[in-house]
């Protein structure tokens, strides 16, 4: 049985080439494995079959012969365990591939979030507005901090592992605005990422994916 | 050498008991290894040694005969690869342990930051009045679908394994509100937690490391 993928038959024009089953399918694609979509309606990832896969009602979800998962960095990492081309054979440097996909999570994304609530899903409000510049400032300063340690690398380790795939793949998320594609640092760091083939075959999967009608 | 964890050796009130290492601390007591703490005050972290190990300025940071690690995921998904008293023994075990742990990072945590930014830290601002009943009800539902899990289980899987661990730090985050301990579900999980002699002996350590004054 190939993996199978659980992801989305339809998003909003800003979400695609974005949604979070694309990490998922990078993954594969780095590590080699063929796996099968099974792409969903907004309505049909919202029912009891899907919640009892993935409590919170997101994409992606995954299953392959050994395990169900949801969590695009948890599944992630599973395949990262499968696959040299995603995490060096050492302990230490398996230790430290998982960490920077974490940091990704923790460290970077809790930045990037509130300044796109602000940006895309309440910009005018007056709320947002007013905390905007506070916002960008906190994005702004931590973007710079991670900059300053991929200052005269080209990854984050000594090669290209899962952490960086996952860390490549959250700054691309803030491609509607230029604090990644302006930055010195950041944008050619991404661009490597985005040049990668096993990158550009996973977003035309997932954009080929999108075959299915907005919720009614 | 014992691993070395890096702490704080002071921080505000609020922040007593739940200062990340806290998370460490707990793992590697629940994993019966024996560890020092070096706690730093907040200007030694900000310095360029520290950064050079965490390019965040942040706690904790953790080293070991193998490896040096930041972010208190990684540093307990590290520890848990050490013990089976953190993660079954099964690979399919192994990877939902850390699915879980990886759901408190991405999936629950980005909705207690915004609330507690509102509630903590800006209490009273306008923006802050404004936004705070929607980040209340985006944290309230989001909780309630961790609940709808949880529901009739002691834990997250068959049995306690890091994924709790990391889950009940998180929860226990929102303890200046009632969200948790009035909760009919998630009150009791995280007190089970609590009331483990390992978390016990991990918040006596972080709270009796706070010996430093308050920044100048």
């Amino acid at each position: 049985m190939k993996p199978t993928i659980y992801a989305l038959n339809w998003a909003p024009d800003f979400a695609k080439g974005q949604v979070r089953d694309l990490r998922v399918r990078w993954a594969l694609e780095e590590a080699g494995i063929d796996y099968q979509a099974n792409c969903m309606s907004f309505s049909e990832k919202a029912q009891h079959d899907y919640l009892a896969r993935q409590p919170f009602g997101q994409v992606p979800a995954y299953e392959d012969e050994e395990v169900q998962l949801f969590e695009s960095g948890a599944i992630v990492l599973h395949i990262a365990e499968k696959s040299d081309a995603l995490m060096p054979t050492d302990p230490a440097g398996k230790a430290r591939a998982r960490m920077w996909l974490i940091a990704a999570l923790s460290s970077i994304e809790p930045f990037i979030f509130p300044y796109q609530d602000i940006i895309l899903f309440n910009a005018g409000e007056d709320w947002a507005e007013a905390r905007k510049p506070e916002a960008e400032k906190r994005l702004v300063d931590r973007l710079g901090q991670l900059a300053a340690w991929l200052d005269g690398k080209d990854y984050l380790e000594d090669c290209f592992t899962a952490g960086d795939l996952y860390m490549m793949a959250c700054l691309r998320s803030l491609d509607t605005t230029d604090h990644i594609s302006g930055h010195s640092i950041l944008g050619p760091y991404v661009a490597r990422g985005e040049a990668r083939p096993a990158f550009k075959r996973a977003l035309a999967a997932q954009m080929a994916d999108f075959t299915g009608s907005p919720p009614g």
